[in-house]
């Protein structure tokens, strides 16, 4: 494995780093981005993923997330990946919920997706192997991930599905139940096929309802995210944690719609929120 | 007057708009942003100018500048405008460093320019008296002004043109003397014409050899910019305040460039340091 850097910014205090690498999973090059805070020779710093949503490359968060300060407060690498494969050779679909941009963080078994939108096993294997690999400073027995809307879906089904792995899980207007949403429903039948059994290892509250568990999961909501009602509908992840026995933390927002303004506002916060579990 | 919406998101417990206007001065439709922190009924908040670079518009320091944390800390208004008319019937030049997005905030008396390029009335006149018409929330006789680049020119130059008016100035890697670097040599004498006399009430430098005054200056400048000693030569600016005995604070920052990064790391020093001064 290697890894091709493409910018490298020195930013509060830290490095700002967006690669590129070849990727085995998804058959293309794959692009991310790392902020990594100032740290001594040696020092071993947790991590945070960031799972970003529809339409969005790494680039979104990386410029309007405004999450460096505080991961250099609180010493907490930053990771954020590409949402699907990317290039020429990649299926794609005309519309913005599907195909390139809208990964869904499945491993696709539907041809013409299957040999490239694996973003399940990019996520959860190839690219912390890779970390592994380039960043000595990250210390992945540390590790946390957060996301937003499809990607807050991404990181409260992959840690669901991976119990032990995170110490942390935290969403931005995520969207808790694909099996109850026009946007899941189209991808999951997209990606996976019609037998809607097989999608149940992709949507958090299925997960929570057959016994997948985490400690306490903490999600932002806006309450004029025009999302809310058809799409997102934390209700049901509520419910799901309350019949779990689940300690989620959901506030909703007043005033906030979906947009990087909502996500900036709380960044910060849920920063803190991941340090302190993942620095205690 | 009047403004048109373009946008408005919740953000940071106020609001970030974008707004939209028919410019007298420049002959077309100006588009700039303001963020307008949380605040009691009947307040009046001191306001931040912010003047941004070549090629930019309102959006790049809207989105990356992660100035809204701290202005809601500190109840500070920002307003970020254009860089330069725009339109169809705005005359343009190919390259990146004159025309469109390249005003270099002078009032151009060059054909075809003097038409539309006026963004030194722009900027000192018709805008602030739009936000003072629009938003009773700004407390214009509480007035600082920043700016990157060329905006970090403009910045400086309309506060030294202007004694008294800004209580306030600092800049982030500024062109601190048009006079002497290729920049402002190619945008003045297409602006303005080949007697370089005229450019001085457009350079920093040459305004304060010539008399005028602020009272201090804050700029921070990162050493590995790349434009540093072709374009940006702070030292110029640092010889000409300590010969008039301007108290200049000139940080140079190791490792820091151009970019953004470099600006959202000191965005909330700069925030800080210009609230300390408009709430004194």
């Amino acid at each position: 494995m290697a890894i091709e850097t493409l910018s490298s910014n020195a930013a509060h205090g830290g490095t700002q780093g967006v690669y590129r690498h070849a990727s085995a999973m998804t058959g293309t090059e794959m692009t991310f981005s790392v902020f990594v805070p100032a740290h001594t020779d040696g020092a071993a710093l947790p991590v945070l993923w960031y799972l970003s949503g529809l339409t969005c490359t790494h680039a979104n968060v990386t410029e309007k997330g405004e999450y460096r300060a505080a991961c250099a407060e609180h010493g907490v690498i930053f990771i954020a990946p590409d949402t699907s494969p990317r290039g020429e050779a990649v299926p794609d679909d005309d519309a913005y919920d599907f195909g390139k941009g809208a990964g869904f963080y499945v491993d696709a078994t539907e041809e013409p997706w299957s040999a490239n939108f694996r973003m399940k096993s990019y996520i959860e294997d190839e690219l912390p192997a890779l970390i592994a690999a380039e960043f000595a400073v990250a210390d992945l027995s540390r590790q946390g991930i957060t996301g937003h809307s499809m990607g807050g879906h991404g990181a409260l089904t992959i840690a669901l599905r991976n119990a032990g792995r995170y110490r942390s899980v935290s969403a931005f207007a995520p969207i808790v139940s694909p099996l109850h949403c026009p946007w899941g429903e189209k991808a999951l039948t997209g990606y996976l096929g019609d037998n809607r059994a097989d999608w149940r290892a992709y949507d958090a509250c299925a997960l929570i309802a057959d016994g997948a568990r985490v400690p306490e999961i903490l999600v932002d909501q806006g309450a004029a995210d025009t999302f809310l009602a058809e799409q997102l509908k934390p209700e049901l992840l509520e419910q799901a944690c309350a019949e779990a026995g689940i300690d989620l933390t959901l506030r909703i927002q007043p005033g906030y719609d979906h947009s990087y303004y909502f996500i900036s506002t709380f960044m910060a916060d849920h920063i803190a929120w991941h340090a302190a579990r993942l620095k205690a």
